[in-house]
């Protein structure tokens, strides 16, 4: 990848025509006609289909995540039925919507004719504020529902009502965490093809979870899993946005069958930030109470998300925000309200952190608000919350999201503040002031708990080859994160050879008829742990071979790639020979096994950050001078990817502390439809990033490992915001991301005057 | 495929550059210099490649096959180290011989660019003649050989000279079978691409062997198994001239890894004419010896193959043809001669009959002679001669090519020839006679005897698949006979499931890493055996499981599908539904078992054809007005198949009998280059055949069959021969093909003067 040699969807263009989507125009309107005649009647254009043409009027994309019985019951969770259309029918619900799918020889020919497809729309009115969406007086926008509530939960323990009214301090705030996203560097797209030697489609697409795209278009079409194969290419990011099932690939699988011919549709930048999943996007009103040391007395927070138009992920969203909000602190007392109202915006989806980010900010902003009301440094309310060694395991009465009491299983909290301290001391104010005079210094702080390695389970797939190596695939799709090391190395080790031994492959729904995906922080943790099971299946699979090979009824020894009976002896390429035509163990039973690793839960990764930002002094402009991170984690399996992992998700984390935002007009019209108006952070605004990997290895899976994958995101918008307040010595305290350098202007000027 | 919707190599041309080869303009020629510069620098031109940019100086393409230690001591066989190179570098040898290959971005820059190649050649003698070439004042083609015989056996038994010395009558003839080939209907191509992600070549190529191809570019390349994967697309027929290995195979491998693109070659009508392997040319002396009643007492026949400028298969085309001159005849003595003759002339490899159709003419229309002579019916002297359920199974005193002696393992050769007597009798004359007023009419007959199922082994791979079918895949690859839907049956049947159940994929290297591939009549009865033994061994694999999930310790039988342990039954779904995740039998090794499929040696098909002919009284063209053929096949897996092959092999006869022949200058140009030149038979020159299939099945392969893909071509050369001498009434005796109507003019000429 990184000497260009990716091969990514936009790559097999070759070969195919181009499909364009024609696209809702209206934020909210009823669809009285769609003409596509003189579209269709275009040079080169093969045809515009609806979802009458293509039998998917009605069709409506199944949702990927509902949360566990036990978990619903405890926190009177409700989900709305959801209907996402895979191609607009009679209404649509967000500028952007798929309503149809033209295809022509080219995409130039291809986008020539979109426009001439004509669309009769009755305008409805538009919903752009969650709030209202949710109040009495809000028109409904899908009238199935009777309302705009998708989601709902609600819980409470340890009688937080009675410790706010006994409380020596108590805080309150309303924070808010804007609509922003991945924005991988590569845009989404999709290859469809009819195999007819195969009677299948073949599908490839640019997304982090081939299988549950595969699940998706059987179950909207009725096919059986032999009718269609979901195959990814290099993948330029995802971080959640592509760990989603959408309308384009379900409608291009339909429509290679129906046309016969190879088609491919190559996102382009625009219509991902129109149409591509948002994120984020939520509002808390928090209430904290304190003893008179700034102990932690009760917690209330009660949120609303915005998920557009809709979300196939809303039950995760909602309960990983809730969960999330806990924090790694002792927390005596809580009430969690949260709620996901529909909108007129675009779809959302998961982002890096999905929830947890809007919950630590929501938690560590209020905790900021505290330490300034008591009196005490940020660093030192933190202190005196965080568990320790000595509360470690901690238990919440609260079941986690699979049903199983939420149980944190890490090491010591507060050896993780001391520790980015020591990174990032305080004092380095001092040197940060002298270097830039024109800015404002400020530092901090914020502490981020986060559930990693999402089950159920996860499939990887050994096979010993010809030349005495081992292929390995597992279901997690990688969209550049290094599976193909990572997991050789997982294989390696496991098997005892050399790595150079192993070659992993892409998995494919043929290669690898059953896996789950790559989110959640969990590749590592259960795909990891899948392949390492799967060589250990492999090594006993292999015994009979040997068994027979060396004519021994005794027990034989495995290590190092070498099976031992007293002092005989066969390597794998030895047993690879013997099963080649002519060999002693010729043909038979394929030496080639598949594992599936469950976890029971979750494990907790905890961590905190710190920031050192400067404000300028006349333009607002916050720059972030020094960064570090130190996080408690499990056994490494590789330090350089899991750094890499870090330090990227840190510059994910400052563009929606500073930069990016997806705006909405009052009538829906997304503002924020180029990189002009949503502002990526460049290079020069993501400093050199301190890692400290504090380990503390956990026994939930065989090779000790928690998830990073999004850690380095979920703590940076609060300790930005921190240092900013820090900056500016109280002159505001920050509520929103991203914050507004006109925000911090004015409070400059507050202040002088 | 009949519906258009095959997809062929030339399809997959989407996204590759084009490469067109630099073939020699000479026969035969030293070259001092390769200019490849100017070419190089034309627009869209990605490089001009000689053996030395690509590290191919020296490399040569590795011989096919070679025969066993008992038949090379039983024949006296020699073999010559040949080495054809893969791209010439300092001699060329025949006029099409690649030395370069030239990349653009499309054809027609490729094909420019390619004027633009100078090469400076030093002529040298040509040699195209085969009689001269094994002479002793010819040039040596090959400085290493030191002379220009390329093979050479000899073996005789049971004392011929002092049967002719004794014999009533002795016949003596000269037979020569002219150069002429396969020419499927799609010409051969390549299309290589380095898959950067799993660091290796892609190939895909319009062949019959994909292991062998993928074995010898190993060899040539020191690459590895798995550094390349070659796969099949659908293939528009091969015959034989597809089971070769080829320079232009090798080159696009090497080619796709030096430059890094994808590279497709597809090679056009007039290369295929020139440069695709060639066939038969071969001229035969023949000596017999009969009794006063025409059985047969002793047999001679000297032969040599014209081989071009090398074979990769000339083992084998000498040797079949040693063999296949014994015929289904009593022959108590014999005396065999046979050599191969290196020429400037194309290379030669294998088509349909491979030797067989050049001994059955020898020895048919030798005993034709001998039947005139005589005073017998062509009909007489065979039924005296052939083999008869009494005589059967009927030892040879020589080993076959594998080692093993040969025993016809036939019912009732004879009854071969009362059938087609049945089919087709002789006074069916009369009313072709009425018909064709304008015609000679004349009858013909041949039988022949052809080894079939060729060893030593193929493999086939079944997997069972998680909606309960099955995956069947087998090393022969197809070229359009239907292995799709016969393979099917055979794995259907022998797991007693409906072939709706069974998806039979084609074969790739990564697929199916062992096989050996589709020639030789051989696909039916080994892989159709592998696929049979594959499908035991799945349900042996499935026992194990079945257990399990049954919790049953004793005896299970299995039938139709499903197994049963008394009342207890289990079927192929509820299998797969246990091992898919979550199942009661989850994960582990894979049910997906590979069986190999050995056969000790051949076994033999027989038959007879008969001809109507007319020969046109003033042009002396002839047309064939009716066929018929008699064979002795095994039991037929799908009827339909079986007689498509043998109309088929009819047809291609036809076209080799009448119409087909490469010719070359004396200095070896080839003049045979368009269809303007080389004369392929029209739909109107097939009549209906009529054909009957007398069923003996064989206890060599467990499904009981013989070989068919050859037969339908072996005897229509001398069957349309004996027809034509009969229409003549002895004013000719046909002794060459194509027949010429020159010829016959002349003879009619001279028989009314």
């Amino acid at each position: 990848m990184l000497a260009g040699r990716g091969r990514f969807l936009a790559d097999r263009a070759a070969g195919a025509h181009h499909a364009v989507f024609v696209r809702s125009s209206e934020a909210h309107a009823r669809i009285h006609h769609i003409d596509t005649a003189a579209a269709a009647r275009m040079l080169g254009v093969l045809g515009v289909y609806t979802a009458a043409d293509l039998g998917l009027t009605g069709a409506s994309i199944p949702a990927l995540t509902t949360p566990n019985p036990e978990f619903t019951a405890a926190t009177n969770c409700f989900l709305a039925d959801q209907r996402l259309p895979v191609l607009a029918a009679d209404t649509v619900h967000y500028i952007g919507q798929p309503i149809a799918v033209l295809v022509a020889e080219d995409r130039y020919r291809a986008e020539d004719a979109l426009e001439a497809v004509a669309i009769d729309y009755a305008p409805l009115p538009a919903v752009t504020d969650p709030v209202a969406a949710l109040g009495p007086d809000s028109p409904v926008l899908f009238g199935h529902l009777g309302g705009n509530e998708a989601a709902r939960l609600e819980f409470s323990f340890g009688a937080p009502e009675h410790a706010f009214a006994g409380a020596e301090h108590v805080v309150e705030g309303t924070y808010r965490m804007n609509r922003h996203g991945a924005i991988p560097l590569e845009g989404r797209g999709v290859r469809a093809a009819f195999d007819a030697q195969r009677q299948r489609v073949e599908l490839w697409t640019s997304t982090q979870i081939p299988h549950t795209v595969r699940d998706a278009i059987c179950a909207v079409t009725g096919w059986t899993p032999q009718d269609i194969t979901v195959a990814v290419p290099d993948v330029g990011g995802g971080f959640g946005t592509k760990a989603n099932v959408y309308a384009e690939e379900i409608a291009l699988a339909v429509l290679a069958r129906h046309t016969g011919v190879p088609v491919i549709w190559v996102e382009d930048r625009q219509e991902h930030l129109i149409a591509s999943a948002q994120a984020r996007d939520q509002v808390h009103h928090t209430r904290m109470a304190l003893d008179a040391d700034g102990h932690i007395l009760a917690w209330e927070d009660s949120f609303i998300a915005d998920i557009g138009a809709g979300s196939l992920w809303v039950a995760g969203i909602v309960a990983n925000t809730a969960i999330h909000l806990l924090g790694p602190y002792r927390v005596p007392a809580a009430h969690i309200t949260g709620r996901a109202a529909l909108t007129n915006k675009t779809l959302t989806a998961q982002y890096r952190g999905a929830g947890r980010p809007e919950a630590t900010f929501a938690l560590e902003r209020t905790l900021d608000a505290a330490a300034r009301k008591i009196g005490l440094s940020t660093e030192e309310i933190r202190r005196r919350n965080l568990l320790t060694a000595a509360d470690l395991p901690y238990s919440r009465p609260l079941p986690y999201r699979d049903g199983v009491p939420i149980s944190f299983d890490g090491g010591d909290y507060r050896a993780c503040l001391d520790s980015v301290s020591n990174l990032l001391p305080r004092n380095e104010i001092e040197r940060c002031a002298a270097e830039h005079p024109d800015h404002l210094i400020g530092y901090g702080l914020s502490s981020y708990l986060e559930a990693t390695g999402r089950g159920p389970h996860e499939t990887a797939r050994i096979r010993l080859l010809s030349d005495g190596g081992f292929e390995v695939t597992a279901g997690a799709a990688a969209a550049g994160q290094g599976h193909e090391t990572v997991f050789a190395q997982v294989a390696a080790e496991a098997l005892g050879v050399p790595m150079e031994c192993v070659r992993y492959v892409p998995a494919d729904t043929e290669r690898l008829p059953e896996g789950v995906g790559t989110f959640a922080s969990r590749s590592a943790i259960l795909a990891g742990s899948a392949v390492h099971e799967a060589a250990g299946k492999l090594v006993d699979a292999a015994m009979e071979h040997v068994r027979r090979l060396l004519g021994v009824d005794g027990p034989i020894d495995y290590a190092h790639g070498v099976f031992r009976a007293g002092r005989r002896m066969l390597s794998w390429l030895e047993i690879a020979r013997a099963r080649a035509v002519g060999g002693d163990a010729e043909s038979g039973a394929a030496l080639d096994v598949t594992a599936v690793f469950r976890v029971e839960t979750v494990t907790w990764t905890m961590g905190v950050h710190a920031a050192i930002v400067g404000v300028h002094r006349r333009t607002g402009l916050v720059k972030v001078l020094r960064y570090a991170v130190s996080h408690e984690g499990g056994r490494e399996i590789n330090p350089r990817i899991v750094e890499g992992q870090i330090v990227g998700g840190v510059a994910q984390g400052l563009g929606g502390a500073l930069f990016e935002q997806w705006r909405y007009s009052d009538a829906g019209q997304p503002l924020s439809t180029t990189f002009a108006a949503y502002h990526l952070p460049l290079s020069t605004d993501v400093p050199r990033v301190a890692v400290e990997h504090l380990h503390v290895d956990t026994p939930v899976n065989p090779i000790g490992v928690r998830g990073a994958g999004e850690s380095g995101t979920i703590a940076v918008y609060a300790a930005v915001a921190g240092a900013v307040d820090d900056a500016l010595c109280g002159a505001v305290h920050v509520d929103s991301t991203p914050i507004r350098p006109g925000d911090l202007c004015r409070a400059l000027a507050g202040a002088a005057s």
